[in-house]
């Protein structure tokens, strides 16, 4: 009867790794979604300062207004890199992670469907010892109970085997995916890291090169109202002026997350997301996709 | 009169000045708090992924175990350096930005101050005007009014001087200060990314050192339930054990932030926060400190 348990603690060992790969994977999906929402929410609060920002500009003097116009834009780009680092997250991270839900659930039918015939084996052992005991001399009965149980052996034996092959290719899966969903996570979060130092120390130069005597040359003239000069003094820098920085290209795959904002807000954070994107990155921000599948190609 | 007229127009463009100071340096003050506030609730969603990684790490085989708890570490080690992010936004960002409140309403109460006295010059130059065409022969009450109307407009020149030199130390502050607090913004986005991109490049090669073959093997012996062998592979990567990653060192200095999140979870977004710490970035994360203070010095 040893072979009986050690199937049994093997089962129980296959059964413990699905039902652990089940907790975490969800746990690990609805953070990860959570934090993508998070990252998306914190895209629109800088969305909405960069507006300010722009309002704000308009009503300074030409030095500020050049000044905080760079800016924002420099900020806007930030955003845009923020948006493209939230699709792929929902893409690369939350989505595989979903697709676990169904994969355990097949294992899980498996391993009840081992279990029931494993059951059997010990129902057909028990049958087998019962009638040994009572009657001993009945050998048909018992040689029928013994071709019952080297029927139910084989059975369990065989079926114990397919469910080590499932569970197997399922932890292969598993691994693998993990390692996988992971490197994308941080490459997706490294990208947009790595971008974002570029663009903000593009917006350090920006803000330290601002003219404060200038401006507040500016600004003296005008109180004094005898503002009119004011083009006499060249500028250093003049502002991209029309094309707004915080009016992206793409404005409808933008749309579609930004309007789901206001719901997730209500409905807090602790579920991933019923829809998500397809792969549509737009038009806008090729260059940092390119970056990404670059170092993507490293593995 | 135009003289009146000229500086009507002034104390218009002052009053423009502080109003749309008030206007946007309140727009600011939220925005920025609202932003600080969302980046903190990213780091306490990456803290808890931090927690699951590490359970799950513990459910798993050594290989995966170490892997998972290494890349769990660097996770952590990226909210700290948010949070260090999140306590330097509340202090050099934030703050600063509150200050405007008081400093604007005293600047509005001069400018009253000095539209009543300018008042008083018309009310003096309109008696004036009447007096000339009712009884332009009373020399005596005529001579009287041009008295008040010349100490009226002397009074109304003087404090319009006088605001004029208030607006002016107003605005230049306030340029400088919009100038700072950006910067400072930059400056800790900044030291924030670049921490990032560190960690993350780090975190990337754990990920991609980790032995899915060694893994399965480990597995495969555990399923068959001649686990034992474990130890006999030996394993590249051993995992800093006990020191939790995600309980950091100064937990008094984080507490309080994180208690807050309850209360600002609840009443949403748009508000500064009552109560900011000192600038007390506690014992951890020195180096990062060091990193920023070094940064600035540029300026």
């Amino acid at each position: 009867m040893s072979i009986v348990l050690v199937r049994d603690s093997q089962v129980r060992a296959m059964e413990s790794t699905v039902t652990n790969a089940e907790k975490y994977f969800g746990h690990f999906c609805s953070l990860l979604a959570a934090y993508t929402r998070k990252t998306a929410r914190l895209r629109d609060k800088a969305d909405q300062l960069v507006k300010q920002l722009v309002d704000f500009a308009n009503t300074e003097n030409p030095e500020m207004r050049a000044t905080l116009r760079n800016f924002a834009e420099e900020l806007a780009r930030v955003q845009d890199y923020r948006q493209a680092q939230v699709e792929r997250l929902e893409t690369k991270v939350v989505t595989p992670l979903k697709f676990y839900g169904p994969q355990i659930k097949q294992t899980r039918a498996e391993i009840k469907k081992c279990k029931h015939i494993r059951s059997n084996e010990i129902k057909q052992l028990e049958k087998l010892d019962k009638l040994r005991q009572k009657s001993p001399s009945d050998r048909q009965m018992i040689s029928q109970a013994e071709t019952g149980v080297q029927k139910a052996s084989a059975d369990a034996s065989r079926t114990t085997h397919q469910l080590e092959e499932t569970v197997d290719a399922f932890q292969t899966q598993k691994l693998k995916d993990l390692q996988k969903i992971f490197l994308d996570f941080v490459t997706i979060e490294m990208v947009f890291h790595a971008k974002a130092v570029e663009v903000y120390s593009s917006a350090f130069q920006t803000l330290e090169n601002y003219d404060l005597e200038g401006d507040l040359q500016d600004f003296r003239a005008k109180m004094r109202g005898v503002y009119g000069q004011k083009d006499a003094r060249p500028r250093r820098d003049t502002a991209p002026s029309a094309a707004v920085p915080w009016s992206r290209p793409s404005q409808s795959a933008q749309s579609t997350t930004r309007s789901q904002r206001k719901e997730e807000e209500a409905s807090e954070d602790d579920f991933p997301e019923e829809e998500l994107e397809e792969e549509d990155l737009g038009g806008w921000d090729r260059d940092s996709i390119n970056g990404m599948r670059t170092s993507k190609s490293r593995k």
